[in-house]
Protein backbone atom coordinates (compact mmCIF):
# COMPACT_ATOMS: atom_id res chain seq x y z
CA UNK A 1 0.00 0.00 0.00
CA UNK A 2 1.37 3.34 -0.74
CA UNK A 3 1.13 5.70 2.49
CA UNK A 4 2.04 8.36 1.22
CA UNK A 5 -0.95 8.56 -1.20
CA UNK A 6 -3.51 8.74 1.89
CA UNK A 7 -1.30 12.16 3.16
CA UNK A 8 -2.09 13.06 -0.86
CA UNK A 9 -5.79 12.51 -0.39
CA UNK A 10 -5.61 14.63 2.64
CA UNK A 11 -4.19 17.15 0.91
CA UNK A 12 -6.07 17.70 -2.08
CA UNK A 13 -9.13 17.73 0.69
CA UNK A 14 -7.83 20.56 1.65
CA UNK A 15 -6.77 22.89 -1.51
CA UNK A 16 -10.71 21.93 -1.74
CA UNK A 17 -11.44 23.35 1.08
CA UNK A 18 -9.57 26.08 0.38
CA UNK A 19 -7.08 25.25 3.11
CA UNK A 20 -3.09 25.00 2.82
CA UNK A 21 -2.80 21.76 0.74
CA UNK A 22 0.00 19.99 2.78
CA UNK A 23 -1.60 16.06 4.46
CA UNK A 24 0.34 13.49 6.14
CA UNK A 25 -0.25 10.06 7.75
CA UNK A 26 1.14 8.36 10.65
CA UNK A 27 1.12 4.91 9.88
CA UNK A 28 2.74 1.88 11.90
CA UNK A 29 2.77 -1.65 11.62
CA UNK A 30 0.91 -1.31 8.23
CA UNK A 31 -1.80 0.31 9.98
CA UNK A 32 -3.05 4.25 9.70
CA UNK A 33 -3.36 5.28 13.17
CA UNK A 34 -4.13 8.83 11.85
CA UNK A 35 -4.66 11.07 8.44
CA UNK A 36 -4.39 14.80 8.50
CA UNK A 37 -4.35 18.55 7.09
CA UNK A 38 -3.32 21.82 7.53
CA UNK A 39 -6.38 23.31 9.05
CA UNK A 40 -5.34 27.35 9.37
CA UNK A 41 -8.07 28.44 6.77
CA UNK A 42 -10.15 25.58 8.10
CA UNK A 43 -10.23 26.41 11.71
CA UNK A 44 -7.87 29.32 12.34
CA UNK A 45 -5.18 26.64 13.68
CA UNK A 46 -1.62 27.84 14.27
CA UNK A 47 -0.56 24.38 14.82
CA UNK A 48 -2.29 21.76 13.22
CA UNK A 49 -0.48 21.39 10.14
CA UNK A 50 -0.68 18.06 8.18
CA UNK A 51 1.73 16.42 10.65
CA UNK A 52 0.91 17.76 13.72
CA UNK A 53 -3.11 16.95 12.74
CA UNK A 54 -2.04 13.27 12.03
CA UNK A 55 -0.73 12.92 15.03
CA UNK A 56 -4.03 14.62 16.91
CA UNK A 57 -6.17 12.15 14.59
CA UNK A 58 -3.90 9.00 15.87
CA UNK A 59 -4.68 9.84 19.53
CA UNK A 60 -2.95 9.29 22.72
CA UNK A 61 -0.64 6.26 21.96
CA UNK A 62 2.36 5.24 23.89
CA UNK A 63 6.42 5.69 22.91
CA UNK A 64 6.37 2.42 21.25
CA UNK A 65 4.50 2.54 18.90
CA UNK A 66 5.80 6.20 17.88
CA UNK A 67 8.96 4.28 18.11
CA UNK A 68 8.40 1.85 15.16
CA UNK A 69 6.21 4.44 13.06
CA UNK A 70 6.25 6.57 9.99
CA UNK A 71 5.43 10.02 9.09
CA UNK A 72 4.41 10.00 5.53
CA UNK A 73 3.91 13.83 4.97
CA UNK A 74 3.23 15.74 1.01
CA UNK A 75 5.54 18.54 2.17
CA UNK A 76 9.15 18.54 3.95
CA UNK A 77 8.33 19.56 7.94
CA UNK A 78 8.87 22.97 9.21
CA UNK A 79 10.44 23.01 12.49
CA UNK A 80 7.20 22.67 14.15
CA UNK A 81 6.24 19.19 12.85
CA UNK A 82 9.79 18.29 12.65
CA UNK A 83 9.92 19.29 16.55
CA UNK A 84 7.14 16.65 16.92
CA UNK A 85 8.72 13.97 15.18
CA UNK A 86 11.51 14.30 17.41
CA UNK A 87 9.70 14.73 20.48
CA UNK A 88 7.83 11.09 19.86
CA UNK A 89 10.69 9.71 18.15
CA UNK A 90 9.33 8.25 15.22
CA UNK A 91 12.16 7.26 13.32
CA UNK A 92 11.16 7.39 10.00
CA UNK A 93 9.76 10.50 7.51
CA UNK A 94 8.46 10.10 3.99
CA UNK A 95 7.99 13.51 2.41
CA UNK A 96 6.11 14.30 -0.90
CA UNK A 97 8.37 16.96 -1.71
CA UNK A 98 10.78 19.49 -0.47
CA UNK A 99 11.52 21.56 -3.63
CA UNK A 100 8.02 24.42 -2.45
CA UNK A 101 9.54 24.65 0.86
CA UNK A 102 12.14 22.98 2.74
CA UNK A 103 11.82 22.33 6.10
CA UNK A 104 13.70 20.78 8.96
CA UNK A 105 14.98 17.59 7.64
CA UNK A 106 18.93 19.08 8.47
CA UNK A 107 17.59 18.59 12.02
CA UNK A 108 15.63 15.04 11.43
CA UNK A 109 18.91 13.50 9.81
CA UNK A 110 20.73 14.99 12.52
CA UNK A 111 18.84 13.00 15.11
CA UNK A 112 19.17 9.78 13.23
CA UNK A 113 15.40 9.57 11.64
CA UNK A 114 15.11 8.17 8.13
CA UNK A 115 14.05 10.84 5.12
CA UNK A 116 12.65 9.61 2.40
CA UNK A 117 11.56 12.26 -0.47
CA UNK A 118 9.59 11.73 -3.15
CA UNK A 119 9.43 14.14 -4.87
CA UNK A 120 5.76 13.85 -6.26
CA UNK A 121 4.76 16.02 -9.03
CA UNK A 122 0.97 16.19 -7.92
CA UNK A 123 2.35 17.49 -4.20
CA UNK A 124 4.46 20.57 -5.90
CA UNK A 125 1.17 21.18 -8.17
CA UNK A 126 -1.54 21.39 -5.04
CA UNK A 127 1.40 23.89 -3.63
CA UNK A 128 1.39 25.73 -6.39
CA UNK A 129 -2.34 26.10 -7.17
CA UNK A 130 -2.08 27.19 -3.66
CA UNK A 131 0.24 29.76 -3.39
CA UNK A 132 -0.70 31.37 -6.73
CA UNK A 133 -4.27 32.20 -5.21
CA UNK A 134 -3.28 32.91 -1.49
CA UNK A 135 0.66 33.62 -0.94
CA UNK A 136 -0.14 35.40 2.00
CA UNK A 137 -1.71 32.82 3.81
CA UNK A 138 1.05 30.46 2.80
CA UNK A 139 3.81 32.97 4.21
CA UNK A 140 1.47 33.17 7.61
CA UNK A 141 1.49 29.43 7.78
CA UNK A 142 5.67 29.51 8.10
CA UNK A 143 6.12 32.21 9.93
CA UNK A 144 6.75 34.42 7.01
CA UNK A 145 5.72 38.31 6.44
CA UNK A 146 4.07 38.88 2.98
CA UNK B 1 3.20 42.66 35.33
CA UNK B 2 4.60 39.36 35.68
CA UNK B 3 4.03 37.56 32.63
CA UNK B 4 5.18 34.27 33.77
CA UNK B 5 2.66 34.12 36.66
CA UNK B 6 -0.03 34.12 33.85
CA UNK B 7 1.63 30.99 32.73
CA UNK B 8 1.96 29.41 36.39
CA UNK B 9 -2.21 30.03 36.97
CA UNK B 10 -2.73 27.84 33.31
CA UNK B 11 -0.58 24.89 35.29
CA UNK B 12 -2.47 25.45 38.40
CA UNK B 13 -5.17 25.21 36.39
CA UNK B 14 -4.08 22.25 34.92
CA UNK B 15 -3.10 20.30 37.91
CA UNK B 16 -6.74 21.25 39.31
CA UNK B 17 -7.84 19.06 36.13
CA UNK B 18 -5.75 15.99 36.94
CA UNK B 19 -3.64 17.30 33.62
CA UNK B 20 0.32 17.63 32.64
CA UNK B 21 0.53 21.08 35.24
CA UNK B 22 2.43 22.37 32.37
CA UNK B 23 0.92 26.40 31.50
CA UNK B 24 2.43 29.33 29.07
CA UNK B 25 1.22 32.54 27.73
CA UNK B 26 1.75 34.26 24.30
CA UNK B 27 2.65 37.98 25.08
CA UNK B 28 3.27 40.70 22.46
CA UNK B 29 3.23 44.55 23.52
CA UNK B 30 2.29 43.80 27.16
CA UNK B 31 -0.76 42.41 25.80
CA UNK B 32 -1.25 38.85 26.50
CA UNK B 33 -2.35 37.11 23.22
CA UNK B 34 -2.99 33.87 24.38
CA UNK B 35 -2.92 31.80 27.41
CA UNK B 36 -2.69 27.95 27.35
CA UNK B 37 -2.48 24.94 29.10
CA UNK B 38 -1.03 21.07 28.94
CA UNK B 39 -4.06 19.07 27.37
CA UNK B 40 -3.37 15.67 26.98
CA UNK B 41 -5.60 14.26 30.18
CA UNK B 42 -8.52 17.41 29.46
CA UNK B 43 -8.65 16.32 25.94
CA UNK B 44 -6.81 13.89 24.84
CA UNK B 45 -4.32 16.02 22.76
CA UNK B 46 -0.78 14.99 21.75
CA UNK B 47 -0.06 18.61 20.54
CA UNK B 48 -1.66 20.40 23.25
CA UNK B 49 1.31 21.37 25.26
CA UNK B 50 0.90 24.18 27.40
CA UNK B 51 3.05 26.60 24.67
CA UNK B 52 1.33 25.59 21.37
CA UNK B 53 -1.70 25.74 23.28
CA UNK B 54 -1.12 29.24 23.91
CA UNK B 55 -0.13 29.96 20.57
CA UNK B 56 -3.78 28.17 19.08
CA UNK B 57 -5.43 30.17 21.39
CA UNK B 58 -3.84 33.52 20.49
CA UNK B 59 -4.99 32.21 16.68
CA UNK B 60 -3.62 33.52 13.55
CA UNK B 61 -0.97 36.56 13.57
CA UNK B 62 1.06 37.89 11.24
CA UNK B 63 4.86 37.24 11.26
CA UNK B 64 5.49 40.67 12.77
CA UNK B 65 3.56 40.08 15.81
CA UNK B 66 4.98 36.86 16.88
CA UNK B 67 9.00 38.39 15.75
CA UNK B 68 8.05 41.04 18.94
CA UNK B 69 6.78 38.24 21.01
CA UNK B 70 7.81 36.62 24.28
CA UNK B 71 6.48 32.77 25.13
CA UNK B 72 5.89 32.85 29.07
CA UNK B 73 6.36 28.54 30.10
CA UNK B 74 6.40 27.25 33.11
CA UNK B 75 8.83 24.02 31.69
CA UNK B 76 11.87 24.52 29.63
CA UNK B 77 9.98 23.61 26.13
CA UNK B 78 10.30 19.89 24.70
CA UNK B 79 11.16 19.33 20.81
CA UNK B 80 7.60 20.26 19.48
CA UNK B 81 6.91 23.33 21.26
CA UNK B 82 10.81 24.87 20.50
CA UNK B 83 10.31 23.62 16.96
CA UNK B 84 7.06 25.94 17.12
CA UNK B 85 8.78 28.87 18.36
CA UNK B 86 11.00 28.88 15.94
CA UNK B 87 8.83 28.53 13.15
CA UNK B 88 6.90 31.23 14.38
CA UNK B 89 10.47 32.84 15.05
CA UNK B 90 9.41 34.54 18.64
CA UNK B 91 12.81 35.70 19.98
CA UNK B 92 12.21 35.35 24.04
CA UNK B 93 11.13 32.52 25.64
CA UNK B 94 10.84 33.12 29.69
CA UNK B 95 10.81 29.63 31.54
CA UNK B 96 9.80 28.88 35.02
CA UNK B 97 11.77 25.81 35.69
CA UNK B 98 13.66 23.31 34.05
CA UNK B 99 15.14 20.93 36.73
CA UNK B 100 12.40 18.06 36.08
CA UNK B 101 12.50 18.53 32.59
CA UNK B 102 15.27 20.03 30.04
CA UNK B 103 13.97 20.31 26.83
CA UNK B 104 15.62 21.67 23.93
CA UNK B 105 16.95 24.89 25.03
CA UNK B 106 20.07 24.18 23.34
CA UNK B 107 18.32 24.53 19.92
CA UNK B 108 16.63 28.10 20.96
CA UNK B 109 20.08 29.37 22.19
CA UNK B 110 21.50 27.69 18.84
CA UNK B 111 18.73 30.06 16.48
CA UNK B 112 19.21 33.31 18.64
CA UNK B 113 16.55 33.19 20.57
CA UNK B 114 17.14 34.68 24.09
CA UNK B 115 16.29 32.27 26.89
CA UNK B 116 15.15 33.12 30.34
CA UNK B 117 15.05 30.31 33.25
CA UNK B 118 13.28 31.78 35.96
CA UNK B 119 13.97 28.58 38.76
CA UNK B 120 10.87 29.04 40.27
CA UNK B 121 10.04 26.47 43.42
CA UNK B 122 6.35 26.46 42.78
CA UNK B 123 6.83 25.44 38.89
CA UNK B 124 8.92 22.12 40.11
CA UNK B 125 6.40 21.51 42.82
CA UNK B 126 3.21 21.44 40.42
CA UNK B 127 5.54 19.14 38.24
CA UNK B 128 6.30 17.06 40.91
CA UNK B 129 3.00 16.68 42.52
CA UNK B 130 1.54 15.21 39.24
CA UNK B 131 4.32 13.10 38.38
CA UNK B 132 4.10 11.51 41.67
CA UNK B 133 0.82 10.76 41.06
CA UNK B 134 0.69 9.78 37.26
CA UNK B 135 4.65 9.23 36.30
CA UNK B 136 3.22 7.23 33.39
CA UNK B 137 1.25 10.46 31.92
CA UNK B 138 4.03 11.96 32.23
CA UNK B 139 6.40 9.49 30.17
CA UNK B 140 3.83 9.57 27.17
CA UNK B 141 3.76 13.24 27.11
CA UNK B 142 7.57 13.31 26.63
CA UNK B 143 7.97 10.54 24.32
CA UNK B 144 8.90 7.93 26.54
CA UNK B 145 8.21 4.52 27.80
CA UNK B 146 7.04 3.92 31.33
Amino acid sequence: MDFLEIAVEQARLGLSEGGVPVGAALVADGQVLGAGRNRRVQEGSVIRHGETDALERAGRRPARVYRRATMYTTLSPCAMCTGAILLYEIPRVVIGENRTFMGREDLLLAHGVEVVVADSAECRSLMAAFIERWPEVWNEDIGQPS
